[in-house]
């Protein structure tokens, strides 16, 4: 009795989880090393005292929204909350794509996509990056789809399609919906959020998670035009986030400071990462997020993260991208367990560095 | 650039949520009126603890499946875990209807079934519910819908369908799919979450929100045959539950006793709520819920409903069922508030008691 699409499809494997007790260097699902704000856990106690989680929260998370429209001088109704931007994503797949519909990206990217496409039954265009992973941008506006979606920066590359290239597609694809995910966005050196201001058919996602250290509390932001947030609304659940959820958003989003803290501590990290990997025979693009792409062209990557695995170390090895493995970016601690296990592990699998000592 | 059906629907609309500072008689969207269990606020003190936001949470809600488990009866692969048993029906009609499917309700009942109607495009038959507000059995039957739904107790109406009658109906609909939205079950003198053992065409879903005073926190449970769940996952955020729900969810079936206790309570003030309306002239039907339907046939309470609003006292009003007001159950001393209103209100509307003092 499933419609026979869903039947068909393989569901979304998210990144390993560790179970609890088990101790791992966890650099596989891009998460921050870093802890919240002390502000969240105060807002998340105020909002769980006495009574108050007997009564509905509010079903536009008004104190998170505002918290947003405050620090992004957005307006309220330009702003959509989400139970982590990937509910928003599935908002925007149901809300726009039925059975046949036409939606775009370039590949590879983040694959959740496909399982939505799936879901809507849509047809979805997926022209490759270029060597340089950069945007196909005239296989993307020849698609004419619905929806175009743009993961900036991108995962796993990490690279980053610049805001000017990201305009200049939204003014060709209009009126047809230009999504630009950037949930890695403030690991990077600039963002589209303005774009939203100036042009009707572009949405700008956003996830706590990353840079706010919140993957655990499952928040969300979607900016638009107030005519495609009214729609998007219709396929919401009436109450997608609890008054915890709510609490604990506006709190982080009021607390910049740390998470810009924490995103330097980030990025120097990985500056030092990227230049050692690439010591090592890597090929790394350069990242604008919080993990590194570290690859070896032709080379099954597979066992060397099952090896790592092993040791204890998890990093993201995708099946459909056999020749890299993305890193998330730790504490220099857990980066310099990963290259105590990795360097000797790699050296079986690196070419021989082609007069590497010779320069150093 | 949204789909034709989401644009022509008009969008699902919550009860009224009080704004902040608002101080009101709040008995219009089946709130419990008690405090959810002390473990809740300890269990969700626990989970913000240190960094332990930073990490996603487990995309399965282990620990909230695994209360589950030992609290039904029901191995864990039997149950999904839902951001309020909202997200679970929103789930069950993306995974099996695509347009033009049938789907099958007795009406009135829970108006966001319409909602997720249409927004899959599904076709909606919908039989009236008897003049007692029984189920019209072979009306749902002759459907022959892919989807029936038994809202059981049922909103607005309070009144249970026996468990009896529910397996009768799915042995006649299968292999066709019934869903019984047990959101009010625990204020009833049975349930039907059995059948998911024996019929494997039974789906039971629960929520935290009114039994366990959890409405603030999004906490839903679906109990089905394991085949039937990894259909719904599929279509399932991958993250749906925060870390904090999930612990908030666990700890909360962990203390039945709480529950129980407050579930007694109201349905104490349930009869005699039930009584004195009856006594006002208002029709009641039995109540298996917590809340009751206070009629008087073919007059539009639209007015009284708006006369308690200006009194401080929220009761809900459906605009396609004006000669009934649903009134939840509150404490003893809402309670009172609300009569205290209603009473010199109602006397405007109610027909002459007949012979009403005689018999008392």
């Amino acid at each position: 009795m499933f419609r026979e699409a869903i039947q068909r499809m393989a569901p979304y494997v998210p990144g390993e989880q560790p179970r609890p007790g088990e101790h791992l260097v966890k650099l596989n699902t891009n998460e921050n090393p870093y802890p919240p704000s002390p502000r969240v856990r105060r807002a998340v106690a105020h909002a769980v005292l006495g009574s108050a989680l007997k009564l509905y929260p509010a079903p536009q998370a008004d104190d998170f929204v505002a918290a947003a429209a405050r620090r992004f001088g957005v307006l309220p109704r330009m702003i959509l909350a989400g139970n982590g931007s990937d509910e928003l994503l599935a908002m925007l797949f149901r809300a726009t794509l039925g059975p046949g519909d036409r939606v775009a990206w370039a590949t590879p990217t983040y694959s959740l996509y496909d399982t939505l496409a799936a879901v809507q039954e849509a047809h979805a265009i997926t022209p490759p990056l270029g060597p340089n992973f950069e945007l196909p941008f005239e296989a993307l506006v020849r698609a004419r789809a619905r929806l175009t979606i743009v993961c900036n920066p991108n995962s796993p590359s990490g690279t980053l399609t610049p805001r000017r290239t990201l305009e200049r597609l939204a003014r060709r694809l209009r009126p047809r919906l230009l999504a630009i995910d950037e949930a890695y966005v403030d690991f990077a050196e600039e963002n589209a959020l303005s774009l939203v201001r100036r042009l009707p058919n572009v949405l700008v996602l956003r996830s706590l998670s990353k840079s706010y250290s919140l993957a655990g509390m499952r928040l969300g932001l979607c900016f638009a035009h107030p005519a495609i947030v009214e729609q998007l609304r219709k396929v919401k659940d009436s109450y997608n986030l609890s008054r915890v959820a709510i609490a604990a958003g506006a709190a982080a989003l009021d607390d910049e400071a740390w998470m810009r803290r924490n995103v330097e501590r980030v990025k120097r990290t990985r500056a030092a990462v990227v230049e050692r990997l690439r010591r090592m025979g890597f090929e790394v693009p350069p990242s604008s997020a919080n993990f590194v792409l570290a690859r070896m062209a032709g080379r099954d990557l597979g066992p060397l993260a099952a090896a790592l695995r092993r040791r204890g170390i998890l990093v993201r090895y995708f099946r459909s991208w056999p020749d890299a493995l993305r890193i998330s970016i730790g504490t220099p601690a857990e980066m310099g367990a990963l290259f105590k296990a990795l360097e000797p592990l790699a050296a079986a699998f690196a070419p021989a560095p082609s007069n590497g000592r010779a320069r150093s």
